[in-house]
């Protein structure tokens, strides 16, 4: 089943040998993370969060679920063949882009892929793994991941909040998640925060995610430029509006261009309006902010932080600590691994050996 | 110690004879509800949520929280001194208008009334009483009352919202109370849901509380006056602009005038906002409004609900009940029962004899 040729540049660069200090005694796991048009499987020691082997691919969404699932087993088979002889797992862990249902680990919806929708991923992966595989929405494993070997280490009421393309969110309440009602929690990204603002993909108005996604911050630059505002962005896009990202803006902000700067100095006002509103609800001791965009740091953080303190509750203003997540790049598979760390916790007996069913 | 004579308003109206069924065995509670400047105690069986004798008075600010507290109790001597003999209270629950620490009973903060901040309030009463007593937040309280007698029966996740002089709140996940981090969780009032509105009492601009609270309506039926509007609202305060109350401004829509039906529009319109931002970060199954703005019922849940529809997370339209409070008036007493329900519930050897220390 030579699918791999299906899925574009797969990175060898991840894959080391493996070494002695890296079988830890049952205590690894396999991570997987299923991320729209990019996959990523490990081997993950899920007591320490050190990932020991990875590897990665593109998918087309044009493969569907079917096609998405068969590149990632793919990727699984030749981590499981370069693993050392009686290394076990002790099971697998899932991060998956989109609403699932985490007990039973089958996923409800996937906006950009088809064939997702009701696809009982947990029981499909663990009878041709032999493992017990857990499943869940990204973001709400990330924020699991964060807690336990990232930013979130000593916290226990968090926010995880990941801004990327779009704009999700995991809560951590008294150190366990809270999915919600329907398994809807933390759509922080469609807190209201601009009732005036502009049409959001969910068909909102004003969302966070409409203000300060990854697409909106481009789309924030191209509309200042389209005014008619003096930029270097263009030159630095290669005079394609289109080629803008958040990144380009970043960067030309920290070039000093001034349409780039107030691009930022707006989406941080209004990241850290969306924060102060989750504040006042939840009251949180943190909130972790992780995603592409915020590989920016201090950039985007230092005035999010400002805003923050501009429109919280006067009593949390100065207290709740705003931080970047730990792991941006790895957050999925260290998201899935926290998934296994946590039934482990709870269920000591769950190790198998690979490939007994 | 005749204190009732500084407290004005006493309201015998509520007291009734005891009858034989109100005796139930061991499932009756003190109830006491400090709410600024109204005090009221009853006593309530908390396994049904009935209350059976109450006494009411208002106090003044000036009394300080000393003053409160002696008046407040007179008011449970009263009570206990018509209560038959052998009678058995499980404890006494508290419902306090301000931030406490739930653990130790202890009142942070009243922004109204002096001598409160930091005052040990559970081991006072407890002292005085023989009892042992619980504290907690008003909202917090209620929104416990409302799952356990009221709104919220057979809703493990919900949010109370007090709509009344100003706007807060109380979050039940999973049938428990979220308090936050540091005990701030539920502070819906100050979510900015317009970042351009009125300056708040908490010293930020748009927060829910500044445009919604019954204050709040109070005003923005003032300002609509006040630019040449024509209105039935003057009359009906008997030309005094300063004599409109939120009570007023709801009466005045329902006669058909265009000015107070325009003001409740608006803040249905932004009391919907609210609540989805909410619920796109918790997922709960109920939403439940009380204070006396509430009393309104449909003709304020009508719009609220509209609104919700038009600003909530796409998959949570039509999912989230929005209702009123069961009790609004005697919210606080509940609220108080249900903190010994939920006590004597964990721990059913809490139970004394009134009067052993």
């Amino acid at each position: 089943m030579p699918r791999l040729s299906h899925c574009i540049g797969t990175d060898p660069a991840h894959r080391k040998e493996w070494g002695v200090s890296d079988v830890t005694g049952g205590d690894l796991c396999l991570a997987l993370d299923f991320g729209g048009t990019k996959l990523a499987a490990g081997i993950v020691d899920w007591r320490s969060g050190h990932v020991i082997q990875q590897a990665r691919c593109r998918t087309g969404e044009a493969s569907g679920a079917e096609g998405q699932i068969a590149d990632m087993l793919e990727l699984v088979d030749g981590l499981l063949a370069a693993m050392p002889q009686g290394v076990r797992l002790t099971g697998a862990g899932v991060s998956f882009g989109g609403p699932v249902e985490a007990a039973t680990g089958t996923v409800l919806q996937s906006h950009h892929v088809p064939g997702w929708d009701g696809l009982p991923l947990a029981s499909r992966l663990s009878h041709r793994l032999g493992l017990p595989v857990l499943v869940e929405n990204d973001a709400n494993a990330v924020a699991l991941g964060e807690l336990l070997y990232g930013a979130g280490r000593g916290a226990v009421d968090l926010v995880y909040m990941t801004i990327s393309t779009g704009i999700g969110g995991g809560v951590i309440l008294g150190g366990e998640l809270w999915r919600g009602h329907r398994g809807l929690a933390g759509e922080v990204g469609h807190m209201v925060v601009r009732p005036d603002g502009p049409l959001c993909t969910c068909g909102n108005y004003g969302c966070l995610e409409a203000l300060a996604s990854g697409l909106s911050i481009a789309r924030r630059a191209r509309e200042a430029l389209a005014s008619g505002a003096g930029s270097e962005l263009l030159a630095l896009a290669e005079g394609d509006p289109q080629s803008i990202t958040a990144e380009l803006v970043f960067r030309a902000a920290r070039g000093g261009d001034e349409v780039a700067q107030s691009v930022i100095a707006a989406v941080a006002t209004d990241l850290g309006l969306g924060i102060a509103m989750l504040c006042s609800i939840l009251d949180p001791a943190r909130v972790i902010l992780g995603g592409g965009v915020a590989k920016a740091g201090e950039q985007l953080l230092a005035p999010v932080r400002e805003s923050f303190r501009r429109h919280a509750f006067p009593m949390l203003v100065d207290r709740v600590e705003i931080v970047r997540a730990a792991a941006i790049d790895e957050g999925g598979l260290l998201g899935a691994a926290a998934l296994v760390a946590r039934a482990a916790a709870r269920d000591r007996t769950c190790q198998m050996h690979v490939g007994i069913p």
